[in-house]
């Protein structure tokens, strides 16, 4: 499969180079770097034979520079959020998947997906866990759930390697995108309640995420937008049609 | 599963700490060493929060020590042989479970299980290999199959970690249904193109199935829709609205 791994905000070069290692056992090879540390010589003794994905490696500066050309971006995290956390767990984190059920969704796929790993201290933050549009856990002992993230990366690179692509053409992140997009303006135009909107685009997210949409289906569902916008924005024009009736009883 | 972890002559104190952490995180807490290296501070940093399973390791100074009281021992090998090692491969690590079949193996076993990791230069020796029952590799890349031991042992751990993951509340068949006749309503209501119409809905219905809604996210659905219609369905209302200026001017 066509895999892209971006560690975000990498803090610790001995990380960064065994991540590039795992990657190459796993046949892994595209690389992104959003603000990582110095890599220096540590770095490059943990990649160990795989000093060539690490030095092919990109770095940018942000995180939309690194998710460029993908079509679906997959956020880890390990965090087990307590009760008085249902609302964020809720809205950026559930429905989680585990490392085989990923493998399985992106099975037969075509396109490129990139993978998000975040800060060894604190992972991905939640304005970045809502960017993504499948959130992938790895299932751990409650007692000590955080992993090392070079081992959480060998695990999901273990899971991902025996993924086959195959033809089924996922969408675009660009129709993505403006699939949410009109998919927000519909709901500020049939006024649904504001305080719900957020959360409801999140969900959508997640579930086109979940669904892999085809590019086919994306572009179909803004038909269907398109469709609906024209009903809503244009009441005028329709009821006119049933509007004489009215006039002649006036 | 009852997993006792057997390191056999590990170098390097970095990696069993990190052995150590990610058993830990795998709910594994039996840790044997086989003349091991010297384990100091770097070791019981790796092991980060597992420090306690470092700690209550026991060292003894040959194999048939560590595996006392084992019911079943699993070997584990990175080496890919020759043509010419034919007979060696034949003997010793044919044939090779992967990590999954593994797992599945041991499902449903009662007794505790050795899992016996090698040297990080040369793995375990052909005579230790010899003793053990099951042997274990992990489908890597033909271009760099060796792997780091610890990142191996968490892909292990990873597999043969009985820990469950969450309850999501799919959604009920009932819920799905309606959402999917709303959908038809709603569709038939906007003046979706009929022709498209059955297509659409055979869609949605994948998205929904690929995505298995759960029963919060079938409500909310129902509730967008809900709005959506009546937002269509009640234009004359809304258009009232806006027509006064109109009798005005009539």
């Amino acid at each position: 499969m066509n895999l892209r791994v971006v560690l975000v905000e990498p803090m610790y070069e001995g990380n960064v180079g065994s991540v590039a290692r795992s990657m190459k056992n796993f046949g892994f090879h595209d690389l992104v770097l959003v603000n990582p540390c110095q890599i220096e010589d540590f770095g490059l003794a943990m990649a160990a034979h795989a000093r060539d994905v690490l030095q092919m490696a990109r770095s940018v500066s942000n995180l939309q520079e690194a998710l460029e050309g993908v079509s679906l971006v997959v956020g880890t995290t390990g965090k087990r959020l307590g009760e008085e956390q249902h609302h964020l767990r809720l809205h950026l984190r559930a429905p989680c998947l585990d490392p085989a059920q990923l493998a399985e969704k992106l099975k037969g796929k075509e396109g490129e997906v990139a993978l998000l790993l975040g800060r060894e201290d604190c992972g991905l933050r939640n304005e970045e866990l809502a960017t993504c549009d499948l959130i992938v856990s790895i299932p751990t002992s409650q007692q000590y759930p955080v992993m090392n993230l070079s081992h959480a990366a060998a695990v999901l690179f273990y899971e991902l390697s025996s993924v086959e692509s195959g033809s089924v053409d996922l969408a675009s992140r660009e129709t993505l995108l403006l699939l949410l997009d009109r998919s927000k303006e519909l709901l500020q135009e049939v006024s649904y309640p504001e305080h719900k909107q957020e959360f409801t685009l999140l969900m959508l997210r997640r579930i086109f995420g979940r669904a892999a949409l085809t590019e086919r289906e994306a572009r179909t569902l803004l038909g269907v937008i398109k469709n609906l916008r024209w009903k809503a924005s244009a009441p005028l024009e329709s009821s006119l049609e049933s509007i004489p009736k009215q006039d002649t009883e006036i």
